[in-house]
């Protein structure tokens, strides 16, 4: 279920409560657990955890559902129900065991005839699963868009789903996902190169994505996969910051009750989540791509002068440097001449941030 | 230089002198350092760093130099020098340094007119470079094959310059790698399955591999890459699982002065040293290739019945089964009936060892 997607919020009064003024922070469990059952359990203790062990503390707000969710049928009254052997307890207990711990619940549907796995899609029940998912207590509906008879009617789809949720009073955040662009079937087959196709896509289409990104909806590349089995850590610090500056939902799918300490100092790393949380909600662009590095095996040393930074203006006449990845390093104030020497690992990433300093305070 | 290989013991006296009586256990700069400079204080560190934190102990032995160490040009006596800015202070200096912590030193040449990256080739010269290398108290020569003018002249070629090593009355280990047997540039490309296709094509040709590898001669899938940056741990630990099973020369590529230390502890395991350094020496065969585990995002748990195992003759009428990876486990004696479950994660490995117990210990 990797794509590209937007969060919008639709409940006329969700700008006033702050929904998504910053990318939306928490766990969705496809990538990771997929249609496994026992989820009552495995969504409480996921709760609990993030509760427990700094998550809820470092931003992380919502659990959420993915697909495999629901019974095959709909009931007599037309409503989705849950699949009695997966979520024995349903929805609505688990929105509560959530919500008492200061945390929200999402869930996912699709637009069209049926969801991804198989499972009755929400094409002419709009009204009544908005209903449904805002009795349940539901904060946030991923929307995805699988299986349409006619393709043309996404756009008063998403319209009359917006209506729909809206006329129920609750504030749902709604996830668009807009399926197979980028071809991430494709990119799954060759998947580590996953994280750099995304960064690829994203630079390529750049023009229309980031302006469209700001408080109350973002660009979703999907969910990180750090703490997982495929990436080594210099690629989950890779995946990690680009994540960050490309402003996007930081929904993390891997186990979070037996995580690997590295991935969750990287996690709950607060520079990270400070650059993907800014308030302005500035999408990253991607300003440059250069192909000069020597094929040394290790590390890369890499000389940046300053003034070539995207954000060199910050620096006149002088900015503070600070590598946040791979290592927390303060490089100290620099101005327009200066050069700055960082390492760059194999796969790896160093993020910078730049920060002004005020002529005044010179 | 990733190929697969087979390291024979030319010297005469060399199975009298217990040499690649097991699989080479050492360290080897290419994958990691390439072309880098520096070179006489990187090697001197390394050897102290596998003497002072276990390596030695674990069993390795060798300090082994690959491609880019010479000069451009020969002596005037036509042999080979090393380059004045790479090793200042010369390999035999090296070698005695090396010797001096009880471990030994490997070098690198090529049976052509050029090495890899460039540097002079021995053909024309074997007696000469095989004698270079004696006085200098090199102990293994990976002797690679990447430009020759007739191919046809190979054999000839390889056996030239194993008498000139014997003649020289040094003891020598000799790698002979052939060249894009499979095709690892390709593979690289495409490197997350660089492990699973080493596997694939061993699996492919194993009826000509296994039976000709055993004490004095191994196969040679070439360095570990554990510890570097590419590989998850998971992987990391498929590629040691696999190596030890293949009874391939374990030749780490990484930087010892800095490994993550779950890449250590893989890389001293004990146990899965023990299945690579049997003195028996039988490289493992692959027995069967299954798809049958459900695609759900995490770990996989698989029910093994024993008589199913290809050793299972060691379960008649009892035997031990330890789990050795992704974590150590004892799982008690079982005989042919009994079945075992195991979780294996995504581009993971259970790795697991049966002993028999003999009916007197019943």
């Amino acid at each position: 279920l990797t794509a590209i997607a937007l969060i919008r919020i639709i409940s006329t009064s969700a700008l006033d409560n702050g929904l998504a003024l910053t990318p939306t922070m928490g766990w969705l469990h496809w990538e990771r657990f997929m249609c496994n059952i026992d989820c009552d359990e495995l969504f409480m203790e996921m709760a609990d955890v993030m509760v427990k062990v700094g998550w809820k503390d470092a931003g992380c707000e919502f659990v959420c559902i993915d697909d495999c969710w629901p019974s095959h049928k709909r009931d007599t009254q037309g409503r989705l129900q849950t699949d009695p052997k997966r979520f024995p307890s349903g929805i609505k207990k688990l929105a509560d065991y959530v919500h008492a711990k200061g945390l929200k619940l999402g869930i996912y549907a699709d637009i069209g005839t049926s969801t991804c796995a198989g499972y009755p899609g929400s094409l002419g029940y709009y009204d009544i699963d908005a209903k449904t998912f805002a009795d349940w207590g539901v904060d946030l509906l991923k929307f995805y868009r699988r299986f349409m008879p006619d393709w043309h009617q996404l756009g008063e789809g998403y319209a009359n789903m917006s209506r729909a949720l809206n006329q129920t009073g609750r504030s749902i955040a709604e996830v668009h996902l807009k399926w197979k662009i980028p071809d991430y079937e494709a990119i799954r087959k060759t998947c580590n190169h996953c994280v750099k196709s995304i960064l690829d896509w994203t630079a390529d289409h750049q023009k229309i994505l980031v302006p469209v990104a700001g408080p109350g909806g973002w660009n979703d590349p999907d969910m990180l996969i750090i703490g997982n089995f495929g990436l080594s850590h210099d690629q989950q610090q890779t995946q990690m910051a680009l994540w960050a500056i490309m402003a996007a939902p930081l929904l993390m799918s891997s186990d979070l009750r037996n995580i690997c300490p590295k991935a969750k100092e990287l996690l709950q790393n607060k520079q990270i989540i400070a650059i993907n949380q800014d308030p302005l909600g500035k999408q990253g662009y991607h300003t440059l791509k250069g192909d000069s590095f020597e094929d040394t095996g290790g590390p890369r040393r890499c000389i940046i002068s300053v003034a070539m930074l995207p954000s060199w203006q910050l620096c006149d006449p002088k900015c503070n440097v600070t590598q946040i990845l791979p290592v927390y390093k303060e490089m100290g104030v620099q101005n327009l001449f200066s050069e700055v020497m960082v390492q760059v690992n194999p796969t790896g990433t160093t993020l910078l941030t730049v920060s002004p300093i005020k002529s005044s305070h010179l």
